[in-house]
């Protein structure tokens, strides 16, 4: 491991979480952190998320052997072209967007000569800004990396071992590859928990207050993604397009097969995929990627 | 308070928590249980669910003031049916059904002279049989009565009251509208997460084990309703099918709309959906419906 000093660019939930996990696991290293937004620089600063805050991006990533660019993967662009004159020659580029093909476009045409292997650490919760971060988001967590053609091997081997001394397990794949996955087990739940939450605020015949009071029959569950941070979740929309569009047709198909199932009366159909869908819920248990309590482990 | 003796038949998720709750917090009312099932019934007695578990319905329900039918709403006639000629005649029939109007017109079938309060406590877990139930299943959740028209104000307060006391809020609804309510608080949300449960299962250019992997980008909280009882389930969509193609069909509309915010690139429409469901979850952790907690409080 010869990474010694990190930049942080972004200090939300991610980032914030990235500075903790360094802190804790990796307290050798050196971190310094930016944020475009003043009070979240204040607020970082006092929360004492990276070692030094600085007012601008170029300060604090001069001297960095890695700069993580923790931004909606809309503002990756922008943000790469503001280092790109003072980023260290040597320093390895990386960033933990939920779309992989659009950032490394953005990464490679922002920052030509530099080693960029762009990273997806597939954790979160709901919450974002300074205060949502914790040292431990990563945890028994995958972390996938989609280097380029040509990704130097030593940039790739530096990346994996410091993610998995944060607690994750990497994986390497290509972007294009990534983005159909993640479309799957990322942005397809979320667009529709944001749309069936949105179908129930705008109901007439079924007010708001009946909504909320009722929801503990399922509803609630959708309503935990779809209170996660709107810019983010629009930019991995915007720039997975292709994916996302793909995926989503395929759920509609069958969405629409059900929809047949019920009009005509088709018990047989719905039994059949009920009784299917039970099994993948016990192979995340199996591999540690959920909680096996029931209800999420809630409070009863 | 007239009711000393309380039937339950059918010994699941329900049933079991109805049984557990009854000897907690109104330890002077006896109980007794039966399930079609064998198995369940002799587990039922292991783990001391009611007072006492009987071989057939009948005898279950001889000498009781209420009945609950803690079954699945397709199998409501035929356990009503079954307990017909033996039934007091001054004994209250309730149920614990997703689905309202099926259950109101099944019971005045089966049971013409006898006073029916079907009832919906909003609550559960993923998990099914007569191990899954707990005491304080019902605590802070909602439960709705539709008293059919001309329902005895009587039976009406002596359920409320009932319920009341084992830690629930009770409401009072007509079949119709809870049969609306819950097709988009429960029914919907399930039949999605069903459906999208079964999508990421059937793919062939991802892999099963990367849906698993991967699962914590938010597929996982999908699978959790997913993993509800099949046939429950069924038979709520059998037997709720008008409002849940309602209610299908304004949900199809609302994604229809947002796939072609993602095709034409509009981010402000996509923006200002993902900002307006935050307020929906606040609202619901507010009413005591959901923890605060991020990520359903799930161990980092």
């Amino acid at each position: 491991m010869t990474i010694r000093r990190v930049a942080i660019i972004g200090l939300g939930l991610l980032g914030g979480s990235l500075s903790l996990a360094l802190r804790e696991k990796l307290p050798g290293i050196a971190t310094t952190g930016y944020d475009r937004d003043p009070a979240t620089r204040t607020r970082a600063a006092e929360r004492g998320l990276v070692g030094t805050v600085y007012d601008t991006a170029g300060e604090a990533v001069s001297g960095c052997e890695l700069v993580v660019l923790c931004v909606p993967v809309g503002a990756i662009g922008e943000a790469a072209r503001d280092i790109a004159d003072v980023l260290p020659s040597h320093a390895i580029v990386s960033d933990v967007g939920s779309s992989k093909r659009s950032v490394q476009k953005a990464l490679a045409e922002a920052l030509p000569s530099h080693t960029c292997v762009p990273a997806h650490p597939v954790a979160g919760t709901e919450q974002s800004g300074p205060d949502a971060g914790f040292a431990t988001l990563f945890d028994g967590r995958w972390c996938i990396l989609t280097p380029p053609d040509g990704a130097p091997q030593q940039a790739i081997d530096d990346l994996t071992a410091l993610w998995q001394a944060l607690g994750a397990k990497v994986e390497i794949m290509d972007a294009e590859h990534h983005d159909l996955v993640l479309a799957v087990t990322s942005h397809i739940p979320h667009l529709i928990a944001y749309t069936i939450v949105g179908t129930a605020s705008d109901m007439e015949d079924v007010t708001r207050s009946e909504v909320i009071k009722y929801s503990a029959g399922g509803f609630r569950d959708f309503t935990r993604i779809a209170a996660s941070d709107p810019v983010m979740w629009r930019d991995v929309f915007l720039n997975n397009r292709d994916a996302v569009l793909e995926m989503l047709g395929r759920f509609t198909e069958d969405l629409t097969a059900l929809q047949r199932a019920i009009r005509s009366g088709d018990g047989e159909t719905l039994h059949e995929l009920f009784s299917r869908t039970r099994d993948i819920r016990r192979s995340i248990i199996d591999e540690g990627q959920d909680d096996a309590s029931p209800d999420f482990g809630r409070d009863h």
